[in-house]
């Protein structure tokens, strides 16, 4: 949807061919939507005339013939990483990108063996990715420069917002600071300080209506006069404490897990979380249009 | 300006009578603003009428006079809270609440010696409070129930989201996780995986778009198709694997407080941060205003 709403022609595939059929009904639908709301901008400018660029194929050879870069999006599994870009070395041209939207493997766990290693890259997009515009890029030692390059290049064209990840961690960038607060969040309902539900409503009313708009260094050069230096010469050997009091890793599991997952259903019943999600998505979707409004009166 | 738009009288204090025009005018100056926003939903409808609410005075003893929640505001310093507290303890009636504003510091540290120590409790406001709403109420362990309960119904009334923290802990909710994420951010930084810059984009495009709607724990319960238990056992082992690498503590100094001073210096430098404040601060209130109109369409 993306890719096809910038102008490329895309072909899509799926080891189980009756996917196809209800991927380019998504794609129409969700089009109509941006159309609808006036979000596109980009090259097509109708849904209509954004779904003439969109193919499908039963066979990855085919869907592979004369493409520029391809996108895996299978699920997070290591073996099936692999599985799946073995196959894909077979059928690589030389210049094609071979894209994997891996949210945590790093690409060298499932690409240095190949053949084409050099043209293998991760660029995980984050859900809902035509809501959400950050990409982490990923390359391994074993890429070329000029596949990162082309990667970056594509992205931003595209209208997405790609960060370049230097090293590979498990984790990459947002799961690395998601797994942070996370765990943080986990101590302080563990230990008894507060709710599941405090914890949300401290993000949803006070931290993450900054983090919306302003990122942790952002945030930190404006909370003191001088800047980031003074910040840190106020508050750092504070910070410094109470980290050293976050190194306990607790489990994901037991009565903590119980308690939070309990909370978590009060709100939202597990039969319920389609609708939730879809909930989210439109709130996602009202933010994004109202974000691009705030930044055109810059 | 929270507790007059709210219909309650309100007399300010500081012990350096000049800065009480100024304050003043600085209310008026927010509550014009939130009435040609059509944000005054309280009990006072317009600019003119929350002001005549409004007094200040010289005398502590005298703004104390018959009044029922006092809110201190003074710089986050241990003996300077002490020494404040000490005066209040002298002139408290039996019924005031003794609020501080207080970040980090909890209030035994300040309070526990004190005869009035029962009426005594930390209200953290987040800045700015009159755009961010959250307000982390924590009693010591001397505090009346009443005390608390009476400070997260004032809380609710004036229109804030308050969240009770149950125990004493250095940071509270909201600086706890702020320091959890800083931490990995640094570390991500100082350990050459990305530049500042990434960071604030992988919050800003990415995890900070779904924190301004739904808090950590809503998140990972829509992230997994049934919720969070589902999503504790696809995911904790990894989650857990990656903490466990997140606990070597960083300096808040050095070349990378200099790496990351440098990059922020280059988007917003110093001389112009009080601009930048004023930018966060239009972009926060246009944020509340929309946050406000989706929330009524639910």
């Amino acid at each position: 949807m993306i890719f096809c709403k910038a102008g490329y022609s895309v072909c899509l595939y799926d080891n189980v061919a009756e996917q196809l059929p209800s991927a380019v009904s998504n794609i129409r639908t969700l089009l109509l939507d941006f159309e609808s709301k006036g979000l596109l901008t980009g090259a097509m400018k109708t849904a209509d005339e954004a779904m003439t660029l969109v193919s499908t194929s039963t066979s990855l050879a085919e869907a592979m013939q004369g493409a520029m870069f391809l996108q895996e999006n299978a699920p997070e599994s290591l073996d099936l990483k692999k599985k799946i870009f073995a196959q894909l070395n077979e059928l690589a041209s030389e210049d094609i990108i071979l894209s994997s939207s891996s949210s945590c493997l790093y690409p060298s766990l499932f690409t240095k063996d190949l053949k084409h290693k050099a043209q293998c890259i991760v660029s995980h997009p984050v859900n809902p990715p035509y809501l959400v515009p950050l990409v982490e890029v990923v390359p391994s030692a074993d890429t070329k420069q000029e596949v990162v390059d082309r990667t970056m290049a594509l992205m931003k064209e595209i209208g997405q917002a790609p960060v370049l990840v230097r090293k590979e961690v498990n984790g990459f960038l947002l799961n690395r600071l998601q797994y942070a607060v996370l765990m943080e969040a986990w101590r302080l309902v563990e230990d008894g300080v507060c709710t599941p539900e405090d914890i949300d409503t401290t993000m949803t009313e006070g931290l993450g209506l900054r983090y919306s708009l302003i990122g942790p260094f952002q945030t930190i050069h404006l909370n003191a006069p001088k800047g980031v230096k003074d910040y840190c010469e106020r508050y750092g050997k504070n910070i410094e404490t109470v980290c050293n009091d976050q190194q306990n890793v607790r489990a994901f599991s037991g009565d903590t897990a119980n308690q939070v997952h309990e909370a978590m259903c009060k709100q939202m019943p597990v039969e319920s979380l389609e609708e939730a999600r879809n909930h989210r998505d439109r709130r996602l979707a009202a933010l994004a249009v109202h974000k691009k409004n705030e930044a055109l009166k810059k």
